[in-house]
């Protein structure tokens, strides 16, 4: 498997990143071709040392790094990409690596 | 469920690292109380633009946040913490939170 991280720094808004979030980009991220399971983080994203500096953290599961490009290459991936700019105020730090249990 | 995200940035010797980390490291984290499911990062970890920072990120399931709490409160959770000083030579951002599926 591999992980699409998408970490959104806190954004200036916290309550129209949430409803924008929720509502619109969710749906489009979902669309993505080949995405597995999508999990988003609930309630505050922390450290050992206290708070972090993210708002929001989403794990998108597909089944190879190629498909994580293949989705993002795609039409219904450039959708998702391009309505970052409309929620994601704070900043967006992503991550892209195949996983193996150990 | 909730994960304990821990990336590790590019060490000064990936490969010294690389051994520290599978024969010392994932044994002494394995042993923390509540821990569901272990995935690392296999290959690089990328961006969309390139490279990333990080050599390495691991994936620790447990239950909840305060699983997580009480596994690194533990004995085995401080020595796993410990042995950190002893290859995460270029640094390591660790994230904690709760997640729910969308």
């Amino acid at each position: 498997m591999a992980q699409l991280v998408v970490m959104y720094k806190t954004p200036k808004d916290p309550a129209a990143f949430d409803k924008h979030y929720f509502a619109t980009h969710v749906p489009l991220a979902k669309r993505t071709p080949g995405l597995r399971k999508y999990e988003v983080s609930k309630g505050p994203v922390g450290t050992p040392a206290g708070p972090s500096a993210y708002h929001l953290i989403a794990l998108l599961h597909y089944d190879d790094v190629a498909a994580i490009q293949q989705a993002m290459a795609s039409a219904e991936g450039k959708a998702a990409v391009a309505d970052l700019q409309n929620f994601a105020t704070g900043g967006v730090d992503i991550l892209i690596f195949d996983t193996r249990a150990v």
